[in-house]
């Protein structure tokens, strides 16, 4: 057991990570697939986004507690990312169901082990942390908080981002648990457009919706049994049974009868009274090649350059080479991002990085499916 | 023989072309490397530069007096590429000598065959030609001129090129073979600066150096004896040799004596009485990305795309994937040249198209020969 490990006596509250790993997404294309998810990737980092989060929950919960949830046709890799991890923490979901049904088997699992009242920290496996030291410190804040209520942690704005929903403030609670302060929720609102994005950023009373949720079982399977029924069927009858062979039977025979939604429209945006802690720890959801190009060190003339890549007289432009991509000489270019792997090219401008979308469905149009 | 071959009566004048194909260079890197050179690669186009210069020679003095002059090392592949040509035309150089030796193996060639007031035709490898026609009616007249004299082809500039040498043009001599006008050469001009080019343009006095020479085999080796006379000692012994197998062993045993130089500096410049015939045929040098794209039916907004690339919403761009390549999905760019090959990928903005030879050098400092 490690330092921070003990910072949480297992007296005060049991909890356990449940690590949400069972992303596609073609916005890192062509470094991700549908067979090798984003949070595989390690992004010119000495570590893979999966691997960085189960390192995070370890100093906060303990491996033993780190559970991973998947899908089951990317089970096998995600074993093979964090190997340390016990076999049984890592769950595949028998089927697709979005990120609702997830949490419940990660619900499951947790009080199986250590009984309804442990809190479980939902974590997205694939946001990039920027300073791990504060992040532990925050979910320690809200683990304790967990206790009593349903708890999220919102993230400072840093600009007018129109890709993420928000988190209005509501009254702060008084409560500083680790330090941290925090509020009620007001809302969950819908992604923005531009100018209302802007005036949520120069309010100061709103955060971004991380997608990092701390409940304890039971009221996962309360809230599941209120909004998501069919989901709280399949959990209940898990948890009930008489052993782990039984229980996995239960998932595996009964879990597509859950609704496919996610937790956040499934569950968080229905429940009553939620409490945000604001979180400010170098968050980036590494949503496209622009923000890759913001969390690697960059050269004095803005470039970042990964995997042995040439770049010659460029100028704030992202290269990257992967394993086995061939050799990669870029000269000149400007705000440019090149992304090379064994069989796919990507060229594109910075301020366009969204748009490889286009690359990608052209792939599909042409057969190629093998680059999807 | 076709129509074209008999144009010329064998009675009038007994031409060679000697195609000079040993040329190696890294300006369309990485698609041309030493072990691919330029002469090879299609370009897009249904056969190769060498193969465009063989069947344009074949048209005007006929596949049996059609010589190919190339490096050892290249020899192989120069052979693959132009199956149709009798083996005994190509010529390769025991090691490599510059051009003004080439020359002199290829007028070898032609003495033996027909005697030394056989005229020979020096083309280039790689030049692209738009107009097939005029070229032939022009090397038709430029072979009827080196009866008398050395004539070459100037182009007719249609840009201030700073990249090529310059002919000033003579008198004109009233000669007008074959239709095409017919000057004196006033002198060889070096690469000019740019301002020197725009009034060499705009003189209209000044043609491209196209390095087209046409002469008999007697001249060359008159002029190789006056101005090079290493070279002129090893060709005369080959052409003195009694018999094929004889000459041969003279060139192997004795070609590295001459001297290593071009036929432009070593015997042009300094020969005497010279003429130039003006072309306009669209010519190309092919001398960087740039202009490929040039050579290259465009869409609508001026993209040139090869080999099954895919680009989305790009403008003025060239996009090249190569046999073997990854795919190759570029989106939204402007004036940008990406060409992959399967081994490496260049991109660079086509106005810089020259500074590919930036990354030859720094993929030859990290060691990847393999690359060069």
């Amino acid at each position: 057991m490690s330092r921070s490990e003990a910072t949480i006596p297992a007296s005060a509250v049991t909890a356990f990570a449940v690590i949400l790993a069972g992303g596609g997404g073609t916005r890192l294309w062509p470094s991700s697939r549908r067979a090798r998810p984003k949070q595989l990737l390690t992004l010119g980092g000495s570590e893979s986004l999966l691997a960085a989060a189960v390192r995070r929950a370890r100093a906060v919960v303990g491996l033993e507690r780190t559970l991973v949830v998947t899908a089951a046709d990317q089970e096998k890799q995600i074993r093979a990312a964090v190997p340390a991890l016990p076999a049984a923490n890592v769950i595949a979901e028998p089927t697709p169901r979005n990120t609702a049904p997830a949490v419940g088997l990660g619900a499951v699992a947790a009080a199986r082990r250590a009984g309804p009242d442990a809190v479980i920290a939902v974590l997205p496996a694939d946001p990039f942390i920027g300073d791990d030291r504060e992040y532990e410190r925050l979910l320690r804040a809200a683990i304790a908080e967990a206790r009593e209520t349903i708890v999220t942690i919102g993230i400072t704005p840093t600009r007018a981002e129109t890709g993420f929903g928000y988190i209005h403030l509501g009254s702060p609670t008084g409560a500083r648990p680790h330090g941290a302060r925090v509020h009620d929720v007001g809302a969950f609102v819908e992604k923005p457009d531009r100018a209302t994005a802007e005036a949520y950023v120069a309010s100061k009373s709103y955060l971004w919706n991380s997608g990092m949720f701390f409940l304890t079982a039971r009221r996962m399977f309360e809230e599941a049994r209120r909004h998501l029924p069919a989901l709280a069927d399949v959990l209940d009858a898990a948890v009930a049974a008489p052993d782990e062979a039984a229980a996995a039977a239960v998932v595996r025979a009964r879990y597509a009868e859950a609704p496919s939604i996610s937790i956040d429209n499934g569950i968080m945006e229905r429940a009553g009274g939620l409490r945000v802690l604001p979180g400010d720890f170098g968050w980036n959801d590494v949503g496209s090649w622009a923000a890759v190009a913001a969390i690697r060190p960059a050269d004095d003339r803005g470039n970042v350059v990964l995997g042995g890549a040439t770049l010659v007289d460029g100028e704030g432009s992202l290269v990257i080479a992967d394993e086995g991509a061939p050799f990669v000489g870029v000269v000149g270019v400007k705000d440019l991002v090149v992304v090379a792997t064994k069989d796919a090219v990507l060229v594109v401008p910075k301020s366009r990085a969204q748009d490889v979308k286009k690359i990608v469905e052209a792939a599909k149009k042409s057969g190629r499916h093998d680059l999807l």
